[in-house]
């Protein structure tokens, strides 16, 4: 190196950082840059900065939002009494992409995995009670992702409101999902699928 | 849409802007950026401001440089009487990675398109004679991609030197390059080999 000019350089590594994005695609995301015109790299620039500045977690769902509550939770079209538990803000998007679903959100923002240490008072299992306290929830849908984690999770999160809350359903989504895989990249009509046959779990 | 957080929504629609992003790339790059630190967005954004108002060309060789001359016109060390002709700045990089060329390079900015209305006035071909005129070159590299435009644009600088520079050597890269390739994605070993089987045009 050193022959390239610093700034150069400087794109290619930050380019780098991104998913999914290794050497030769850096280079030439950075040289695509350079070829267009001074609007194209502002705009990236002021988007990275704005999604930094205005989003945050919704206080009632704990999805991204730049408004709090979240557009999904001040929605009064949509169905109060169903809760669709999920992973992260990526899975709640790709659920919410499907179409299928008109209920309430829940993000917990992880997966239970003692050995990472990470325990129910890291995920927002505690909030998810509280609203199953303060709503008036009928049903509640696990749609964490079909992998050891998730299913762990759903499990205790099942086992944990048939105790606390014995009058609400619990349900599964079907596994149509493909065991292994990530709802974030999963094709619309597996989640349709998914949604619409899901499982009620034995209390 | 609409569901969504503007800002979010607005950083997918800006990295799909980038080539061989598409909207589930996009959208995966997004959500890391938004689970990630501060510092990857502000250091992503602030590179991609430098890079359009540092970047300029050489004002020799035509290649990306923040100081004008570039590194390689500056570089003391480097084979003088060499010109290695390319088509853009992303080739002369890839050619520069492969560690084998040390004389100087010239970069075109494009081949010779009739049907797009690109004629030899449009690239820069001018300057590249008025070096053979000011520096002491025994040798041009005629290096531009092995496709239809390269080839034609190659063809077309040989005709124009072995007129106007009977003393100078013309040579073409090999075609160890595959035809229809990219020299900005190609390989090491490849580049490497093209450049040192390079022959000598017949004049």
């Amino acid at each position: 190196m050193g022959i390239y000019p610093e700034p150069l350089v400087e794109l290619v590594d930050q380019f780098s950082k991104l998913p999914g994005i290794g050497q030769k695609s850096a280079t030439r995301m950075a040289l695509f840059v350079l070829r267009s015109n001074r609007g194209l790299a502002e705009g990236l620039a002021r988007s990275l900065i704005e999604v930094k500045e205005k989003i945050r977690f919704c206080s009632v769902c704990f999805n991204l939002t730049d408004k709090d509550p979240c557009a999904i939770c001040r929605d009064d079209q949509r169905a109060d009494g169903t809760l669709c538990v999920v992973e992260t803000p990526g899975d709640q998007m790709a659920l919410e992409e499907s179409g299928v679903y008109r209920g309430r959100y829940h993000v917990l923002h992880g997966v239970l995995s003692p050995l990472d240490g990470i325990g129910p008072e890291d995920l927002k299992i505690d909030r998810l009670l509280g609203r199953l306290e303060r709503e008036k929830i009928k049903e509640v849908i696990l749609a964490t992702n079909p992998t050891t984690g998730g299913e762990t999770t759903a499990s205790f999160i099942a086992g944990l409101l048939s105790e606390k809350n014995p009058g609400v359903k619990i349900s599964r989504i079907a596994l149509g999902v493909p065991m292994g895989g990530d709802l974030k990249f999963m094709d619309t009509m597996t989640l349709q699928h998914a949604l619409k046959s899901r499982v009620q779990i034995p209390q």
